[in-house]
């Protein structure tokens, strides 16, 4: 790591650092608990194959506001830190399927998208390093043939139209082991139902049919079972939230459930802030229930604007990727994010990966054009990776709380424990695969 | 890594690399090969807690040359690459003892040698950031009190004495859950002896009592199951090597079995050579079979020159560390050293580091005074380190099988199989420990 790259750490606010310096110093003086507390939890529920968090900090408060489990930017991350990736990607092969050799990657359609490409190109390098024979098989459904698109970086990325033989998938003559999917088929994908191949990380759990209420719910209790060994309150760690039941934004259904529920998730956040001497007006995120990409999503101060929505704002509440319906919705406490970059003061939002149990590294989202308060992943919203400059994992007990190895430590405790939360909320889909017969022979004698 | 970095790789004289080039060609090509039998042997036989490989490189061969399972010299690996050893440190106490919170590191006695005890202080930091809490525990037997032993790199040492309670070892009122052996105990340590507490690695794993011809004899067998699966020839990463019965240098017994191995070994590698058109004169290290440190280790070229040994050199063959006798030897093919460093082109040893299954990184041991065919571990030997500048596990099949990557990579393969040999060698000693009462909480509901 040279000095140019510990310098790129955004800038925390320093009005409001006081309890979050204490929240930093609450983690690496229970260091030892945290990962003891961590260990024995993966062994209690087995973390899913990979995921990234997005980590809002408000400098008095760390909390996810969002977990993948088909993530993306993997392009975005610090190339010095490829070797914990590809070291974390033989531990999740040893947990998932050990005799695999060969794996069909399958990315999102959108095939326009170039960053989404680098980054899967990325994942793809990653996974070849740790020694899986790897191909792309796209879901597209119009491609006949091979389809090679070189990349900005200098990759190439080799798309492959994926066949379907009885129960089984192939690209041309190669069949996998095991089909990892980077896609979260919120399109559906008839072709990858019901497969004699184990399909990783399992198609239930795209954001299509996970709820955020539900991840939010095992959050919280995760977020309280370590906020309590660390002697914090769990509210520093974890956004509040409420739901209601059915709501329709066009035939205007449920709009009082979720206008009582945002002015009394207004009120209980107005409490915490007076506790914890926050002088900032409160907000709350809309967003549906079952959604994605930034869409269906609002900023709301005042539960009278949830009671004046005009018909675009209805409109733009109603559906989410892929035209699906949105028929619930959580309302989730708004976390600030304080982190500010560059002399602009662009907006600062960390994103933290796992592969496996482990934190392999993660990017700022670092937005010019957008406030404190706002949902930073929009459709359209534009942002500029900053990878990290630090590993996770290095925290330094010789340093200050929030010195640059520590406060990377404490996104890499937030990103396990909302990773943890999806473990929990997923572990009914996590049956172990059979063997695969790519290597009939591949334990030789001992 | 910074480009100053990137050019701290010895060079490898280029008259002899045909022949490595196609080895490193065939390890690449067959990578998912190799790294699926690994991963099936990990799972039939685990990995010790750590380990370092002393490798020597030909240019026409790859060779272990010594596997030690309490190794030094992590104060010798890039700094760039310490999140590699957090995160194996992670897999190594998840695999050995999950709820363990407090850890005893038991270092070699010897407090004189600075190199050493930064050694100590580096491995100290890796394992208090994989969430370990580490005291130092040494067995000098007149200590009475702690003591801090201020370091060049800045680091602080404090060594504790340590106390036995009836069936536990601690050191002040820190009662760990397990002691980490970073000390072979070829001086013995009665104190250590049948603890209630798990002690890792198994102290019968030390250089005294571990036979290297037994080591050789496993590795032989793992270095001919992956040479039979990426389809070289074995003696490409295979030293040969014979042994005698008991011998006695001071009575001249055993001198005849001696002698005539060596010539036969000498004749074997003649054949190799031819085979493989190898310009070079053969040779043989005759090595102490339970010896360590370098001591009592010899070059022959010619098995006369056992019939001729003077009293001086009797002298120092018969005996290694701790003044114990030499009665076993073993006779291994000498593997030259190709790599060079530097205008005065010194000779360069690469050392591969594992912890758990995991290679981690390595350094070259430069020796300026010492020829391409000695042994450069010997007592007083002095090098200077020179940290590997990339891992050993981001091969690039985009680049020549020679390149930096590539031939990191390969060194690592080498690393691993001597790990692998040591692991079925010591499997037997491998019980699983009993769970730490440390923290009997420690698993929360969930």
């Amino acid at each position: 790591m040279n000095s140019v790259d510990m310098q790129n750490v955004p800038h925390l606010t320093t009005a409001l650092r006081g309890p979050l310096h204490q929240l930093e110093a609450h983690l690496l003086a229970h260091q030892a608990e945290i990962e003891n507390w961590f260990r024995n939890q993966w062994l209690a529920t087995p973390p899913p194959f990979y995921a990234s968090v997005d980590v809002r900090n408000a400098g008095f408060k760390l909390a996810p506001v969002d977990t993948n489990l088909f993530p993306a930017g993997f392009n975005n991350l610090n190339p010095a830190f490829e070797p914990l990736c590809v070291q974390a990607v033989h531990a999740a092969i040893e947990r998932w399927l050990p005799t695999a050799v060969r794996v069909l990657l399958v990315p999102e359609r959108h095939t326009r998208n170039i960053n989404y490409l680098e980054s899967v190109a990325a994942l793809r390098d990653i996974l070849a390093k740790a020694g899986l024979e790897v191909r792309i098989g796209s879901l597209i459904e119009d491609m006949r043939n091979p389809q090679k698109i070189p990349l900005p970086s200098g990759r190439t990325l080799r798309l492959e139209p994926v066949a379907r033989v009885a129960n089984r998938v192939a690209v041309g003559d190669f069949s996998p082991c095991f089909v990892l999917l980077n896609n979260d088929l919120s399109g559906g994908a008839p072709i990858l139902d019901d497969l004699e191949q184990m399909v990783i990380p399992h198609p239930s759990l795209g954001w299509s049919e996970r709820l955020k209420s539900v991840h939010f719910s095992h959050y919280r209790d995760v977020a309280r079972e370590l906020a309590t060994r660390v002697d914090i309150d769990a509210w520093l760690i974890d956004p509040l939230f409420r739901n209601c039941g059915e709501i329709n934004f066009m035939k205007r259904e449920g709009e009082e459930c979720l206008a009582d529920n945002v002015e009394a998730l207004l009120a209980q956040i107005r409490r915490k802030y007076r506790e914890f001497q926050v002088d900032k007006p409160p907000f709350v995120m809309v967003k549906a229930d079952a959604g994605t990409y930034g869409m269906a999503v609002m900023t709301v101060h005042d539960s009278d604007e949830l009671r004046e929505l005009n018909r675009k704002q209805r409109t733009r509440m109603s559906s989410t990727k892929g035209g699906q319906t949105v028929t619930k919705v959580i309302m989730q406490e708004g976390v600030y994010s304080f982190e500010t970059w560059g002399a602009r003061q662009a907006v600062a939002e960390p994103v933290v990966y796992l592969i496996d149990r482990h934190v392999v590294g993660g990017f700022y989202r670092v937005h010019t054009d957008r406030g404190e308060n706002e949902n930073l992943n929009a459709p359209g919203a534009r942002f500029e990776p900053l990878a990290f400059a630090g590993s996770c994992i290095t925290p330094d007990r010789d340093r200050e709380p929030d010195a640059q190895p520590n406060r990377f430590y404490a996104y890499g405790v937030l990103g396990r424990l909302a990773t943890l939360a999806a473990a929990r909320e997923t572990a009914h889909s996590q049956t172990l695969p059979p063997e695969c017969d790519d290597e009939p022979n591949a334990v030789a004698a001992g």
